[in-house]
């Protein structure tokens, strides 16, 4: 029976079944952004939403079974816990005000389209794994963003309340100037004051301490020099190690030729000390010849 | 009769006339954009054009004869296809109304030359070719788009409803920042509300539910670190791909030289089983010697 | 005595200490930023601020007597000298009117980080590392700076004085376009007159000589293309330097390999030579034999 | 006489004397732009500027002296035509009403550094080599700028006259969105027409024919995509060409090792063909005792 359950969830026709379901499920999601459909086909929505969730919770269910009788093998798969999570997530007692948070939670089902495709699930994986390795270079860009946030916060704060009034505004304009975008204006605000520059129109109530600070170009520069070499050995960092594993295969092909070479060589050995041995032999014949001839 | 068309149809001097036909037409549609050309010479660039149609028309009959008595092998190449669709777009009963289109069809015609120059079919062929080993990167993009474009819809929509209003809407804003052009402003437009920031002018009617979102910046630098990370690979991974083809020759050089090192190693292998030989025979005559002494 | 310094100094325990020490001290630079906080526990936040200090200058003399009788080996350890420096413009005289230097001088305390985790020591090792590799690199690119920079403050000065009225100042505009960030808003101001673009509100004021240079694009998208141009062989120079340390490793597995090769070749030869003193003697042996078979 | 010339012409204090020369010329140009310098020690800059010009003079006369009796071998070298032209350029009769030009032919001394360290020109050599490869890359690029270019000139011509007014304006813009900037505006204005998004202020006289194309955003978002694409293989191709020069070392070292390999065979050989004659000789020998047994 529980060998039966295990084949039927391994089956292509089950696979196929359940991804059909996800789909589904995410388009059912995106029609729901159209309010016209939305309000409309209200009813039949909500009829597929729950037998989409069924279908999931079935499945969970069944795969549950499956792992009989040790059921709870069946977490020992991180993309196991994330459906269950999902499933779990569907049942959370969410009051209906909160029609955000219900949709942003049958959104997360389309991640199970992930786990569906085997190929998909191989890239995410290698895209998590590349994570650590980028690990020290992530808490050196902190440190970066640290120093230079904390100093902006004290150099710019008055002056320009809406990018560096605190910490955390700061570390954003500094994650701003790291993608390069309007890092010019970020910098003439300081230059010219905020009466001067950037804050017009229902921003004005901002600036209250105009100030210039004629050397700021100098804090702005280094960052995105430095912040740009960061993210350049970075970018060499994820390359590198995706090299490595695509020469992998070569040096091991050549390190097979080099095998079959020494193997040729390890013959040539054999067969010298074969000569060798034979050698000896016709010198003990001579010596016989010799003390018969005396 | 048929082998000499398909002689004339590969030789080097019908293969410039056609691409001098097909430089010609590329010209006259970029003097057609100078109004004043297009007007005065009307009739003359008529002509050339008409000609023109009627060399790519000859150059089209020409192959397709070539390849008499089979004239459907001319079909199973992919340029063929083009050129043929191109020739046919030519004659579409398009009402002179509508003059874009006509301009359009005419202006495919300059796709002719990419096939004219073998070099550059050759690299058009690799682009193309590079294309479905980006296709699970492509479906993972498709999911970060339409889970964050399906999220952005409902959190933004109201406020922002240019750039969010509809999920189409959402995701033509999502490619924006993956390009990290004005992703800024869209961010802005929902910390500080369509009535504060960005609805200036003319767009100002445009906003009719201003709202904040204080926590939209976790919206959108998550999406830019995971948008920039999954582009990041997809570059690596057309990188890999070109590398390793690069790579071929090189392997295969010193695979040839292995070779070679391995074809001495033969010929030793053959003189040490001379030698060998020769040992057996000294041995032979040896115990010949023996026994005659005895 | 000395030993047992050395030995605390080494210990996991005192590291440990250590690295709270320099964490607690980033954590205070950066509540300082929040007003609310530095103004209710000023007191609380100058002790600790104090004791840290204290911390840091034991953590120096330890490791100087540590290196007793030679304090000034202690010195030849780039990151000590830093530790130093870090230490001394704590106690530096500066003006309490110069708020923003003492925290500046604070915040430098947290590079002593980077020192702390050895990883991230070889890390910004590596990164200090790569830049000779660039000099020449720089050397260009500040040529291609100077130039442009001298040839833009002629052409444009007049009538762009913010974005190229002095070289300084042609040479910021410069980077500006490097990093591809509004570029299009510096050409336009050439192209239309500062009257026409740019030179809005209040910055009004400093278009005094406007003009048009029509032929100014030149200059703009030249510069571009040699600026990308450059970078991307800078970005190629750093990555064939971090791939070549990759490659290392692999070449040198390969060349031991080959070295074993080689090795089993003089085993042969040496057998050889062997084979062929046997052989001399046999030749004696059976010279001898023939003289008494006379 | 002539060997004398030469030996000083290659000189270490010759050619620092003409490097500090090339660079007091740089530094001059700068100081040029600073208009209170320039007019204040007018005088004297002239004079340092005669006697740079005259060095550079005598510079190029002795190395055609020290190609005696055939200077036209001075020709040979681009570098030294580049300093020929810079030194032609200098004795022009400009019309003094040109100041521009007499100071951007003084600019292009600066270029004479390259020339003079023989890394810079190495690393030069290098970028312009690198070109050729990028040869029909740049040919695609040419035909996707202008199918695109005319396109956009047909389609939004008439609606942004600034930006697709001509082909020449199209590809402008074209360019502008391959750096991926401001694209979103140039977008919108087509999307939304040029009365109600970009002709601001003192550019709305420019917007007479405003339109809507709600299809814009495919022309934007394929030619990013497209143009993007095609970069990124640009790129790659550089890499690939880079990546190769240096893996060039690194197969010949390997290649040499492989020599040093092959030799020690063919020492083997040679060994094995005298012990082949010392083994005929034996066997002569043997025959000759046998014989003599008879």
């Amino acid at each position: 029976m529980i060998d039966r359950i295990g084949r039927t969830v391994d089956s292509n026709a089950f696979q196929i079944f359940v991804i059909a379901a996800i789909i589904i499920a995410g388009i059912l999601v995106g029609l729901d952004t159209v309010p016209e459909i939305s309000q409309k086909y209200a009813g039949l929505m909500y009829v597929l939403d729950r037998i989409i969730i069924w279908i999931f919770v079935g499945e969970l269910l069944l795969k549950l079974v499956a792992q009989w009788p040790k059921p709870w093998r069946y977490f020992s798969d991180g993309w196991n816990i994330l459906d269950f999570a999902i499933v779990v997530a569907c049942f959370l007692p969410i009051d209906s005000n909160y029609v955000l948070l219900v949709r942003m939670v049958r959104l997360l089902r389309v991640l199970k389209l992930v786990r569906a495709f085997p190929k998909l699930q191989l890239l995410v994986s290698a895209l998590l794994n590349s994570l650590p390795s980028m690990g020290y270079v992530a808490v050196l860009m902190f440190l970066l963003f640290y120093i230079y946030g904390v100093a902006g916060t004290f150099m710019f704060g008055k002056n320009d309340p809406l990018h560096f009034g605190s910490l955390v505004a700061s570390m954003l304009s500094l994650f701003q100037m790291v993608t390069l975008e309007g890092w010019i204006e970020l910098m003439n605000i300081q230059v010219y004051g905020c009466d001067r520059f950037g804050y017009d129109d229902a921003l004005a109530v901002f600036c209250q301490h105009p100030s210039t600070s004629p050397m700021s170009p100098v804090f702005f520069v280094t960052f995105i020099m430095l912040g740009a070499m960061i993210v350049i050995n970075l970018l060499v960092g994820v390359m590198i190690t995706s090299l490595e594993e695509a020469h992998q295969e070569q040096i091991e092909t050549e390190k097979a030729t080099l095998a079959i070479l020494q193997k040729t060589e390890t013959n040539l050995e054999d067969k010298l000390e074969e000569l060798h041995t034979q050698l000896n032999q016709v010198q003990i014949t001579l010596e016989g010849i010799r003390q018969k001839s005396r």
